[in-house]
């Protein structure tokens, strides 16, 4: 087989001999970007820019060279050989929904925004997969599957809006993870763009396929190896039933304990969250859920699967909760109260914005045994910082979001906060935990790499991004640091903080 | 931070001053192994090392300059690093149980034999993970772990025998990875030592974590990439009981519909077998299961998990069985009879090795519901060269195992058994499959690889080699085609072939 590959030596040739001055760079682009795609397509305007400007963590903003809304694949494709030859950086963005500034637009680049790219192309009932664009949102598939009783596990809280596409970049998770998995363990097969607009099938609808992981390997890869154009996720049928038990406890260690009671029983909750006393009462307010507000901590624990399965596990999980000192304990009797009493936990981040100007939102994972330590630390800290802090979180496997309370109007506030942030972040690794469950790195943890990995590891990561993406293209100032060609490397300028 | 980073270019310049004659390089080798190991973990003696000639696919030999059997990490380090120095290709080696050729010495190189390294370091209850050595065999883990009614769910056919590295390598199936999944869904954490010898901690505790997802990349990595030194492993409760329901069917077709029939019912078996009529006579002949010996094919249908859970699955997976027209039933009534029932699929390999001189194991993976139409055109192959073929193999995830008889002692044969083989990976690609579900592409099906990957797959493959290993020391001549550079490329001579 003969084949022509373009050296990283000739890509370099390419790209100086087209490289356009920094003034006509602009220029270029945009009637290179007009040339592939419809007029209201390309958004060169900063006032038509500015809903791209930043995605949930707010606090990071800055403005593309365009926005571009693609419509299909071919379009995704051209977009990205334009950028290729004229050596501009891509920034992908599904709904805009991620937590770490991940998709914040490069003030060189393009941002190439997916979300028309939004077609559910085939739902196979017996293989049980479905086929899908990257724009799709996450719910929208399980809405899909559930004529033939088919759902897609994982749930993050912004479902209903976040898309598939951002879940594959930042591998996300929700509440049911610790029995359904992450992201990776629930998709298939993906088509993938490189940063040159070359096509690449990965994954494979068998467990297992010949070379090596990529899909893996591009699954929570923050869209610096390349751009997802098609997605084939795993679907499940829906369980019988689900209950929840809803448990109060008057300690944060009696409520950590009870977790790691739950496991050691040999139980496997579909979900198993754990909410503090400022988070409950946030909650309780806003979603009137029936939560205990005097409890130190409450935990919810739900089952799924058979009627007798689920029986049987609910029944272990009371006598457990109440051996170990539950203060309260309420089991759904139906489909009504189970939604309601996860109502005031999917409702946690809006009803802690009520009470604060802002919330920061964390992401640690720590082991299950170091609960009770950790948030015992936290409590120190924000006593220390001056900053509330509300903590709700995945506790079945260990992922922590403790939500910042402070007011970003004022600039010495956003300090301590970022500053309180990074001490829960260095304690989590601390513990034997790491920096990020599900929300990614992005802009906001990137300075926070080295304190995870050793420089070998980093260099890996570094000879990774390398073998995708040589001329560090593909959303560059994010997810991993880059030591060794820091000199070419494109950093991002220090505009890119609105305070 | 600063960091002293060797370049690509560096690495060359000392490999070429500390380059050795061809004649010297064996001697110098050896020298310094001896320096580092004890006398009787160096071995040279071309008979002492015929134990390490081949892996279990036994028509692909080869003899290394050194076996090494290193008794710590510090001695794997150290023989990477007189490696890497001296720019000799290291094939790493855990049980010998691979079926693909992965773990055959290189001519030119050393072999790294992990078996020392066998010790488990840890196991938590609560976290419900094992800490082991790659050398550990895969049902110790399962031994180990009992105590505490924990298990570690992969279950290849040569579980006595396999170690979890090469279960890593190869990311490893088995009979219950239906349900359970491939040894990349069962593992958390590993050490890994580079080509260089430097060490890198990768995976994470928690479900997720920064960076790239290297565990999954390095998991089926066929040992290019690195060396596992060390694995964390994810252990299961014990279920609380298991059955299992034969089938007979008088035709393939049949018996391929009810394998569709059970997923479409939203049944997920811990395991789902089938077995042609040659394998169901020969394993028979061989277990006294109690197979119906007069059918086309058998389902052996594995259910576990709670009783009232295992009960009702059974139920159902009966009637199915029953409306599809089964010409014999049998449900396992005690462990006694579940485990004569497995007896006869788990020594179906050894059992069909009794009917024929030698036999050669394929390991397509195929769709579903493609499993009929493959399985006559595997009965057409037959018939065009000749050679008898007996199926075994993972019906629930489409992982055929078809074992292709002949007489290894006539070299006509072993091309034509070759050939029948390299037209059942053509088959199952073209239907939609792949090359591989878990015996790895080793040295056997390196040449087919351009049948199921793109050139631009391909060179990404490549691309990633050369981010771990650019000299290409690591299992040169496995796993991937090498297209870059191929003047410079370790190729496998022909004298591999021991025909």
């Amino acid at each position: 087989m003969t084949i022509a590959r373009r050296t990283e030596d000739e890509d370099m040739q390419v790209n100086n001999a087209e490289r356009l001055s920094a003034s006509g760079t602009r220029e270029a682009l945009i009637r290179r970007l007009r040339d592939c795609l419809p007029a209201d397509c390309v958004i060169e305007n900063s006032e038509s820019q500015r809903p791209y400007e930043c995605d949930a963590l707010t606090i990071y903003r800055d403005l593309p060279l365009a926005v571009v809304l693609p419509q299909n694949v071919q379009q995704v494709e051209d977009v990205l050989r334009i950028c290729h030859t004229l050596d501009v950086p891509v920034v992908a963005r599904g709904a805009g929904t991620g937590l770490c500034a991940g998709a914040m637009p490069h003030p060189e680049g393009v941002l190439l925004a997916l979300g028309k790219l939004d077609r559910i192309l085939e739902i196979d009932p017996l293989a049980r997969t479905a086929r899908v664009e990257p724009g799709v949102s996450n719910l929208s598939i399980s809405e899909a599957a559930a004529r033939h009783g088919l759902y897609y596990a994982p749930d993050p809280s912004s479902q209903v809006a976040c898309s598939i596409g951002g879940n594959v970049s930042e591998n996300s998770g929700g509440v049911h993870c610790l029995k359904y998995g992450l992201t990776v363990h629930n998709i298939l097969a993906m088509n993938i763009l490189t940063v040159a607009g070359e096509a690449l099938a990965i994954g494979s609808l068998g467990l297992d396929s010949p070379g090596y992981d990529l899909m893996a390997l591009f699954t929570g890869s923050e869209g610096l190896l390349g751009i997802v154009t098609e997605v084939t996720v795993r679907l499940l049928p829906a369980p019988e039933i689900a209950r929840v038990v809803m448990a109060g406890f008057d300690s944060i260690d009696a409520a950590g304990n009870a977790v790691g009671a739950v496991i050691a029983a040999g139980i496997i909750p579909a979900g198993l969250e754990m909410m503090d006393r400022l988070a409950v009462r946030a909650a309780e307010d806003f979603a009137h859920a029936g939560y205990p507000r005097d409890a130190a901590a409450i935990l919810l624990c739900e089952m799924d699967g058979t009627r007798e399965e689920v029986a049987e596990h609910v029944d272990r999980v009371v006598q457990l909760f109440r051996e170990l000192g539950a203060t309260s304990l309420t089991v759904s009797a139906d489909e009504h109260q189970r939604a309601l009493l996860w109502k005031g936990r999917k409702s946690a981040f809006p009803a802690v914005g009520r009470i604060a100007p802002d919330y920061y939102c964390m992401d640690g994972t720590i082991p299950r045994g170091q609960v009770a330590y950790v948030l015992n630390e936290i409590y120190r800290l924000s006593k220390q910082y001056g900053l509330p802090v509300a903590n709700v979180f995945h506790a079945g496997d260990g992922n922590l979001h403790p939500l910042i309370l402070f007011d970003a109007s004022d600039p010495e506030q956003v300090r301590q906060a970022e500053s309180f942030g990074a001490d829960i972040l260095d304690l989590s690794v601390r513990v034997g935990g790491c920096l990020t469950g599900e929300h990614g790195v992005g802009v906001e943890k990137l300075r926070k790499m080295p304190s995870q990995f050793s420089p070998h590891e980093l260099i890996q990561f570094e000879d990774i991004k390398y073998a995708f993406d040589p001329a560090l293209n593909l959303n560059p100032g994010k997810g991993i640091p880059i030591l060794k060609r820091c000199q070419e490397y494109r950093a991002l300028p220090d505009r890119h903080r609105h305070d």
